[in-house]
């Protein structure tokens, strides 16, 4: 049971080619991406409406798509153009197509009723596309629900223990309480520490002699995307002094491949002035060591949940923002099940 | 849901040795093959009756094959003529065995009732065994279901664009319609282009300076075994005259393992005077590399379809043969199961 | 369905190390070792009540476990003494912790319920824990549920098969007929057989010139553990003659790990007097061979008994011994049952 009314990440910018094709599976759905001669992205179903071939299997011909079993060649809308052997082509040979956007370096797909797709829903992911921020694209692949990696970045409470020699370094990440609180489609959430060591993950991009204050302020929205300022700062310095202050934007964004699947899509940028190329690696590889932390933790819960017997979880304190966002997500899944079934009753009187 | 009451290819020849057991599943049963001391070739159930341990594990002993685990003796019957430690054999211990023919270096097992085994069923898979051909005897492994592999098998348009670099060459293949006419228990499928360079895959057997007419003559049979005269010609060429002509005779089985995998016994002969060793084996190479093709394209069908979802086809054209042929398995499956329930019925005035 | 009212190995004593932790399944059910500071085994339920990550992710803290996801602490009883950012601990959050007895060199943990946890009932794997034996131990995992295992241990004509070039070596073994006597939780069985050659196995210890007399006298007791004397002496020796005699003991024992696999923890233990180092790593060396040779053969078995069908087995005298176990066991399961229910009805009344 997946949102289907909202726009998700299938891909970055540069993993769609000009020439050439790419398969990736979003909420249970096959989907093929290519680019039309105008670099227009194009979304289709990925299995030929002939005998199922799936279509990246084909060839990128122009503005088409040419099933490489029978030779069926497609339009960017999912219209078949051309049968081998066949004078005219019957209208119903198609193949569905998807709503597709690409904003800030991040190429989005709406799941939903075409009808409803709504650019205003998209995230503000600015720093992907900033002269001021500098980043190095990443992904990864989850073998498990998107709603547990959801839950993990709804509390940062796991920095003190996961991410111990990575992005924590203190236990007082834990033992702060954060702010939460209700947004449109989401939730804010912000959490400070004081006088705590700069966390190992810091590193990459500069020392500090002793102890400083650290912030996480981020949005988590519909339907998995974070969008984070983070930093920490000399106690005492004034906020926005570059000699004693380190300032990031992240932007993340979970995208469910299938059921038990997710693709993780993240960037944490740095700003342009502060540091070099090897800075921007430096932070990027940081970061995947933390979010393979993540990664190992996550799937062995998922194992243990899979293991079955008593699943009951004792919620505490922590959990808040977790609880908060899953109800917000039962919501919105309801009133789509609510929105189709009076769309059919409506259909039905016609 | 299986044809049973028919042969099965279940092995080349020289994969039963004289000494020593073969292991082989088809529709489902798991059977053990091997040679008594007069070469005839005998096919057990491979599981033990005793505690169900493969036969196959355990020891070619003459005529018989000992059970590994303790020692059961069995019989090319099946039954059991020893048990250590006991001085007299239950006579109900006993596995089943097949009916087997060795026809043309193909072993044929009977999958149904021994009482309607029928040699004249057999296919005449005579360039198998004929001292005019030459082949180099092949087989593949599909991990998908027998009919998807048939269905490829009843449609040559795939040609143009599966083996576009191999036994293709030209998109006339596909454009071509093909005459298809039913024969007992099958197809005959005759295609025939005109005016197309000669294959990739020619090169093996000789090169032509110019286009050539090819065709493709086939019986396709239940249960999924094709014969196949094809050859191509200089236009103009009389038929026959070999230094204008290139004919191929190939026979081609599929044997289901299990409700999604496939056994595929194959070779492609050429006439014995059309080159040597190295010639045998260029086509041996070339036919290889196009079957992978296929079992690439059909892997990801089956995958495709194993996605769920609307799997509907929608039929074209060139599915002329394929759903014929998918009618008369249907038209089989049907008289089996009113032969078994009418001989229960029988059965039971008895 | 497992028993659970009795003591099942779940590690050898030096797997449990002083710092850290270790992981393992019984009957299904996830568990967490570690020592405390005495040294005293605690084995608890490995999924934290928080959000079911598995404990054995997180880290030894002195008497007490720390989740590695969100940092609960818990002591040896399970109970959790600490949750990040709160005062006190809600009395709730607490996990399962088992009865634990280290016995041997085995450690044994009780599955069912605690107060019924009773030592009376623990096996006397005396030579586990000998000043005048010797032995390596030996551990195997098995993907095959612990009752065909069972099987197997139970009827030793298997030794003639399955052990032909190494603890066999004479169809004689298969062609005795062991003495079946049923004792407490178990049965005792005794097997001898006279004038055969020494099996290639006991080439580690001392070569015989010619036949020996050889005897194979066992326990074989609930949940499923064998203690056993076994041996070969020269023909017509004094028992107990040590220039003439090979004397051995053997502790294994089997732990369900799930429905489908198994813990098999065995040695083979020679007298002190008896060689040296070099004996004891032959003797081990080819027993972990034998046990190789039965789990292939086991597997295969279970292989097969997976393809479905007929199921029956047809059971023979040689089966004597397993099919008495296997009503054993039913028997205690139905014991359980039943005072589960009468526990629950009396409970009911309360």
């Amino acid at each position: 049971m997946f949102l289907r009314d909202c726009w998700y990440v299938v891909a970055w910018s540069h993993e769609v080619p000009s020439q050439g094709l790419l398969a990736r599976t979003v909420v249970g759905d096959a989907l093929v991406l290519f680019r039309t001669q105008d670099g227009i992205v194009a979304a289709l179903a990925d299995r030929c409406c002939h005998r199922l071939a799936p279509l990246s299997r084909g060839r990128h011909e122009g503005d088409c798509l040419r099933c490489g079993y029978h030779g069926l060649l497609f339009d960017a809308r999912g219209q078949c153009v051309e049968v081998p052997g066949m004078e005219t082509v019957p209208p119903r040979l198609a193949v569905r197509s998807y709503p597709v956007v690409e904003h800030n370096r991040w190429v989005f797909v709406w799941m939903g009723d075409p009808a409803r797709a709504d650019r205003s829903l998209l995230p503000d992911n600015f720093s992907c596309d900033h002269p001021d921020w500098v980043y190095r694209p990443g992904y990864l692949h989850y073998e498990v629900p998107w709603q547990l990696i959801a839950d993990n970045l709804l509390d940062f409470s796991h920095l003190s223990y996961v991410h111990e020699a990575t992005l924590g370094g203190s236990r007082a990440i834990a033992q702060a309480r954060p702010r939460i609180e209700p947004i449109e489609r989401g939730l804010r959430i912000e959490r400070a520490v004081h006088s705590v060591p700069a966390p190992p993950y810091y590193a990459a991009l500069r020392t500090f002699d002793g102890a400083i204050d650290r912030w996480f302020n981020y949005d988590f929205l519909l339907p998995a995307t974070l969008l984070m300022d983070s930093g920490g700062r000399v106690q005492g310095a004034a906020a926005g002094d570059p000699n004693h202050e380190v300032r990031l934007h992240s932007c993340q964004t979970l995208t469910p491949e299938t059921e038990s699947s997710t693709h993780y899509f993240f960037q944490q940028a740095h700003p342009r002035w502060l540091g070099n190329e090897k800075t921007t690696e430096g932070l990027y590889q940081g970061l995947v060591r933390a979010f393979e932390e993540d990664r190992a933790m996550i799937g062995a819960q998922y194992a243990a949940i899979g293991r079955g017997g008593d699943l009951s979880m004792m919620s505490l304190p922590m959990d808040a923002a977790l609880l908060q966002f899953r109800r917000l997500v039962e919501r919105e899944l309801a009133r789509e099940a609510a929105w189709l079934s009076g769309n059919g009753a409506s259909a039905g009187l016609g």
